[in-house]
């Protein structure tokens, strides 16, 4: 489809500014050098080419038909250009599951057709694509209208896109173009009735002249096939750069409505990206820059940024941007400093940020000090925050700078204060390296650069088994497990409870009592009462037989008084946890991408602040060390304000058990919430405190 | 200075591209019309022009002179200038104070040079200024080598920028021009032996060729010429936006090496900037960006965006963007979306963000869909994300644009997804607007339009008194006051504290328990041990005589075993506080902008997640208030999880008290930490459960 030796294009218009016309007239002033076969009943000749009625017409085999013709004639093209033997179709169309006025069935249909006759279809509602190599420009968008004398210098290793949206798909490849970039293919991919994104991307990681993969994302229709993809271009050490929307609600309700899917749940599409590798973007100025610093630098071995810059003021700006974005700007080594200071004006600076001054700049300051500096072990990355606006000429050896960077020995990222010169930014370019366009794009191009590997494939994850006893107590249920429940559940799977017991009657007590010893927390167990503290449900610290009986009694009452309809199983007497520090653990089972498992620090911090980080299930314990290390309440656990460190290797195996027995039960757990689980001292293991799961069938089926 | 009609460039050189050449030919080649005379004894003539041997030598009245010669001739020529009857000098030489190797009083006799003779003087180490309304390019930048024929469409309306840093001063200037905006005045202010940013800004906010101020700073010498300054812009209603950098400790060491200053405290500049009314930008892409929406937009009445789009994709990015930086895209109203749709196809969408789609954007849709959004009440702003990278044509009435801009009803923001073209800029600034570079900068220009007015000026305030019983308990202790001491201070001062009394032996304890009764705490009072409970120093909920005996034992053995050398007052029994949510109160004194007041959530929430809202003291109830609901752990207070609503308006009421008694007492209290204050519930008030407060002399004087 994407590299086609002859293309139809059904609809074509002599017209040159509507969408029919650009699509004939870009195909041929970009250079298309295959057959091209114009397909409209209106005319006979479009431009001095010969124009058919229909596509059987052609008599000649034709390896991409362009369908732009009305919405409801669309079917009878599809089927016209199947039976002509056309391998691959692009509807441009508009007016299918994207318009509340389509009729039922118009994209189905499509969908049906490919299944059907075998040829490949992209769109409806899609724009097209462009290939620069090959030179097909199967697209109206007037971004791939570039005149010839604009081309300038790029970067020699080409990005592909992949886009849901025509309209950002062309616009991350004008700004790219802008930067110096050099792009293999741009292909938007509509409502995805047959071909998706995620068959893009795999096309894209397997073609020679691709090296790196943009996505711009508004929902993954093919979850496996584009992990499999993912997992693919990973192999081929390909990097993938995703822009995912749908993270506001008002974002999510647009990109819904407008390519009729359903957007995924934020998290789970984190966790995703995450485990496989695909770095995340905000914006497109920001997805092209993590492109551009990932194809052109190696990984970086850690968060250490020198600095370096002629100007004193961009120097402490850059230091102040690039810590803020999480990384770090270290004092250099006395020996680093030395070096550097015995060619630079005594009113430069050297501890970092590096301020050569003009004075020191001249003469190869900038060039000698970018050479030191990549043989520092101290530092792992370097930032370059120079004037590149100079219309003529570049205040270095351009030569020695691309020698530099052609070792690849850490990543050098460069930064103009003043807007490069188109000059200025293709001798760059020229010698490798693209200039940021911003500080916040920078640092945000540091912080990819040192990120850690990604975790191994969990499908490599020995897979867990679910014990009958962990399902007869599910299968006993139906509706929310209550917290005994969850806990005999999570117990028969083989994860540590408190040990405890469930009084029916108030004699009950006595003997439990004896059992446990004292102090117990006292707790009513009800499927309907999942938030027992505030139902006034619970007691801690309960210390001797007549509290415990005034306990059992309170709880029931107020239970009663808060939901008088409950079903109550009766009132579970635990012993009580030693003190920790209060985290959660928990699972939520993502439509698409199955169970992504979470840890936050408890209270009031995951709801309040967010502090948790997740992860497609299941984990091995090194990931869920990652995991924990990843929290800004990472601190509470390592002994914060003179606490005893927390047993941290307990919780992370917690973590791990957790998200093996969530993948394990994938069939039927919908989520798991362990809140609190009580981290004791290091060596002293951690309590599940308290405990809810929630069964519920996989929407994918078994 | 600034508008000189004769300069003198003493220094001057033929070399037409170092500093001291260009500093000659930038002034002719912008167009200087008044008298310019080169000073250099070693030249006769230079380009044309006669050259003196020195200022003496000119014979005619001068302005300005713009002094590049070796740091050592400096003070020289400062004297002949002075002597000559020269007005103003800047100082471009470089090697004072931030030179290492400078002489010691070589920029200190500058400055006392200023005094003694009246001449001011910008500089040393200064990069000049130009003036682009009365073409004065007294610099070497080459930011202001800035070719005829490269003139473009600009604002009407004038920034003016004041730089600490050269570099980035003019950075801010070349980036500015790209984006169409117009500028009056570019200074740059180098060390600051005499004039300061501070005198800088007063200018620019008096000047009627100034419509807004882009400010760099790294320091702030002249706090109350700057305050002075600032108020002076606010009532002229010209916006003032700066970068401060020194945010990261990198930074803040770069800033003060370079320029041979103290950064100061973060929080106090920020504290500052918030009371000012001065926007605050990371980095010169969004100073520019919230220079260019203030200086062309009305303020918003709230954070309510409605989104207008072409490109379903953008439109959803746009949603995403604008909510992550704290904005709203509330669904439209009924009648809007009615009215939108009324002309857009039924693939398009309405509940916002809007895509018109191609179809609905041609004849005049965007246009239609601005004049009924700049009309519903229930939108504060319009973001507008188009692509205008035509080269040749705008597919939009331009006029029609202009028309509803000029009416300034609501903020209208553009955005172009492509590139915008220099055609698409120049038509969208002709019409009134800037085109933002990125959605990020677009959202953090909403966010300042819609921030909410600074508060009243603090000087309007009721000063608080200092009582003399209050003075006399800080006289009567050095070092920080324990808390028994900081809570009768307090209380001295007119604030509540709890009920307590200070024990010295074990007989007092039985009159004590006698007169406060029972649950109290128990707390080891020493100035050696401000972090009491990590000694083992506090007992809480203490009941029962035999209990508080052996607390009083437990924690003076503890403080005793954990700092055998402490001096210990005595043991503070007190009260014990009701439940309630606990919070810190806080006053750090910044050298030089005095007591910032801070607001947080208590425990480990204000250390890990910084989440804390800060004011220059004095605050009234109403800014007390509005610092709380700042805070994400506001939450806390209105009642989370079902917990009753707390006391916001006692506890506003306490930060208002404990600001004002910062201010107060400025010349002798360093610093106060009220933590943990128990928030009760609505009506109960709050109390303050421990408290530190630590004398120390102004280090401003008296």
């Amino acid at each position: 489809m994407l590299s086609p030796r002859s293309v139809a294009v059904v609809g074509a218009s002599p017209e040159p500014h509507g969408i029919r016309g650009a699509l004939l007239r870009l195909m041929r002033k970009n250079g298309f050098a295959g057959a091209l076969y114009p397909v409209n009943p209106s005319h006979r000749e479009i431009d001095g080419l010969r124009c058919y009625p229909d596509v059987a017409a052609i008599a000649a085999a034709i390896d991409l038909a362009v369908v732009a013709v009305p919405a409801a004639a669309v079917p009878g093209v599809l089927e016209d250009c199947a039976a002509a033997g056309v391998a691959n179709a692009i509807v441009i169309s508009s007016g299918f599951d994207e318009d509340v006025m389509a009729p039922a069935g118009l994209q189905d249909g499509i969908a049906a057709l490919a299944r059907r006759t075998g040829m490949r279809v992209c769109g409806p509602n899609a724009e097209g694509f462009h290939n620069e190599v090959d030179r097909v420009t199967a697209t109206f968008s007037p971004a791939t209208d570039r005149d010839a004398g604009a081309a300038r210098v790029s970067l020699g290793r080409r990005i592909g896109i992949v886009a849901q949206s025509g309209g950002m798909g062309f616009a991350l490849y004008n700004r790219g173009c802008a930067m110096g970039l050099a792009f293999s293919i741009v292909a938007t991919t509509g409502n995805e009735a047959d071909l998706t994104a995620a068959d893009f991307l795999a096309h894209l990681a397997a073609r020679d002249d691709t090296d790196a993969v943009l996505m711009f994302l508004e929902t993954v229709r093919d979850p496996e096939g584009f992990v499999a993809a993912a997992q693919a271009a990973r192999r081929a050490g390909k990097p993938v750069v995703a822009i995912k929307i749908g993270r506001s609600a008002a974002g999510r309700a647009a990109a819904s409505s407008h390519t009729a899917s359903m957007a995924g749940w934020d998290t789970a599409y984190d966790a995703l990206f995450q485990r496989l590798g695909i770095a995340v973007a905000r914006d497109p100025d920001e997805a092209l820059a993590l492109s551009a610093a990932l194809l052109t630098n190696p990984p970086a071995r850690g968060r250490r940024v020198a600095i370096v810059t002629i100007s004193g003021g961009a120097g402490a700006l850059a230091a102040d941007v690039v810590t803020a974005a999480g990384l770090q700007v270290p004092e250099l080594a006395a020996a680093t400093q030395a070096a550097i200071r015995a060619f630079i004006p005594s009113y430069g600076a050297t501890r970092n940020p590096v301020d050569l001054t003009a004075g020191g700049f001249v003469g190869g300051g900038l060039l000698r000090t970018l050479e030191i500096l990549t043989r520092d072990d101290g530092v792992d990355q370097i930032a370059v925050a120079v004037t590149l606006s100079n219309t003529a000429r570049v205040s270095f050896d351009i030569s020695g700078l691309s020698k530099i960077i052609a070792e690849r020995r850490k990543p050098v990222l460069f930064y103009s204060y003043t807007l490069p010169s188109p000059f200025g930014q293709d001798a760059l370019v020229a010698a490798g390296t693209p200039v940021f366009a911003s500080l916040e794009t920078l640092a945000a191009a540091a912080r990819v650069l040192a990120r850690p590997a990604p975790p191994p494939d969990p499908a490599a994850l020995p897979a867990a088994e679910l014990p009958a006893a962990a399902l007869a107590v599910v299968a006993a249920t139906d509706g929310p497990l209550a917290e005994h429940a969850a806990k005999a559940f999570l117990a028969a799977a083989g994860l540590e409870v408190p040990a405890g017991a469930l009084a029916g009657r108030e004699q009950d007590l006595d003997g439990i009592a004896a059992r446990l010893g004292f102090p117990v927390a006292v707790k009513v167990q009800s499927s309907d009462l999942p938030h027992k503290t505030e139902a006034g449900g619970v007691r801690l610290g309960v210390t001797g037989v007549p509290a415990l009986r005034a306990a059992f009694r309170d709880v029931l009452a107020a239970a009663r008084a808060h939901a008088p309809q409950a079903r109550i199983d009766g009132v579970l007497i635990e012993r009580m946890a030693g003190p920790g520090v209060e985290m959660i653990v928990g699972v939520t089972r993502d439509d698409a991408f199955g169970p992504v498992v979470m840890v936050g620090a408890g209270g009031v911090m995951t709801e309040l602040f967010h502090d948790t980080a997740c992860r497609l299930a299941p984990v091995d314990e090194a990931e869920a060390l990652s995991m924990l290390r990843e929290l800004r309440s990472a601190a509470l656990l390592e002994g914060f304000r003179g606490a005893p460190k927390a047993d941290v290797t307990a919780l992370a195996r917690l973590v791990a058990q957790v998200s093996r027995l969530a993948a394990a039960a994938r069939d039927r757990i919908a989520e798991f919430e362990l809140n609190p689980v009580i981290v004791h001292r290091a060596g002293d293991g951690c309590t599940i405190a308290d405990a809810l799961v929630v069964p519920g069938p996989d929407p994918r089926g078994a």
